[in-house]
């Protein structure tokens, strides 16, 4: 059992089902912050900077959503789904865009293709923790 | 003219309808941030803190989802409407949830009172943008 | 009185010296916050933005202090005025270097003379909070 | 080679001296936010959260100067050093204090426990950079 998975599970509130599922959401989306603000800044060095200005914006509405979500997803308001159900959803959505746009620089960035892959990822992660709380 | 308004006029991107709207949706998230944390640990140190729980909770979704709602609305990526969208929805709902919930401690608490004021402010300001961009 | 003074203001703890200059500067950290990511997003959209990348990156690094900065400032951790002086030196730092930059700009770009002017007020609000703690 | 070394080492100007200390510190910090921020939460629902108030807003001053010591820490401003040690400064004190406190509570909360080693591990992270950047 990993650390945060085990701080949650000594937290009063946090058990039921689709517990599993929002914790690793949440670790996904500290990640994947993390990975988009280094892409942003990495556009920011290559030469060609003009042709990536809408990567470096996606990167940075991701990197702020996903750490929105992430700090939502760890407060166990109680009957508050949806709050959390909308911003997940906003997170998997810039996941969505800011993988698409990075994908498109893939071949010549690689931080640009492991961006990609981070978001693809979180955006995963949190579908899966907005099917369960569907069900 | 304001000076957020003043700045994003000189933005090279920032022109046509919804504009108003949207300067004004981000100044009231900004202000609706610091509220929300002011309350939160005003609650912190209220006798009673067992029974403002879910306050203090609210109030830390609402000024995340304010904060990132305003750092996206202040980005222009192209064709990226949907983000804006997402992330402007989610805390317009938060910023509900925690108004409603400010108010039944309003009576007994200033900052309850105010918190809920600014929550119901933005709201509305998020409202207006949202319906600019559907129309 | 304006908003957040009157909030601060029923906060059980938040009274004494000192008080007036902090929400001073929580408001105007607020402010620099917003002003450094719209400026950020401004250079972003300019033509010649390879000359604008040191700008666009002290700008974020001011709007990630100055949110943090404002989020510490409206706590009232007891005893805990170390890490409240960190927090703002750092942001005042921050808002010097950014301030610096955006003037080497000013002269073309409306958005980094009124950046600069909303760093050198927070700059001077954080000081005065400084000045007061050390008194 | 994890997924934010990897990115990092695909950045075209972080290369050098100090750079796997700081890829490690930007590491913790996102953990010991997500772990700040689930220790508070576990802290407002636990009985006797009013013995915890201090906890939760050391927990919330770290989480807010976690996030901004990752962010400007992947930041590549050139000779901005100064506002890099600022920022990784505020948030080694903040860890310090934060594990002092969670220690006091570590025999009867694990979530507790494990933020405070969260925290240790986050400074002693921190402190290689600084002395890294200081030699």
């Amino acid at each position: 059992m990993n650390e945060l998975r085990e701080m949650v599970s000594s937290h009063p509130d946090m058990r039921g089902s689709g517990m599993q599922e929002l914790i690793a959401c949440v670790e996904e989306c500290g990640r994947c912050a993390l990975a988009c603000l280094a892409c942003a800044d990495a556009c920011l060095s290559e030469e060609g900077v003009e042709s990536l200005v809408q990567c470096i914006r996606l990167d940075l509405d991701c990197a702020d959503l996903c750490f929105a979500a992430a700090s939502v997803g760890l407060r166990r308001s109680e009957g508050n789904v949806p709050v959390l159900v909308a911003a997940i959803s906003a997170c998997a959505l810039a996941c969505e865009r800011c993988a698409d746009e990075c994908e498109r620089h893939a071949a010549h960035h690689d931080h640009c293709r492991l961006c990609a892959e981070s978001c693809r990822r979180c955006l995963a992660a949190c579908e899966a923790v907005l099917d369960e709380l569907a069900a």
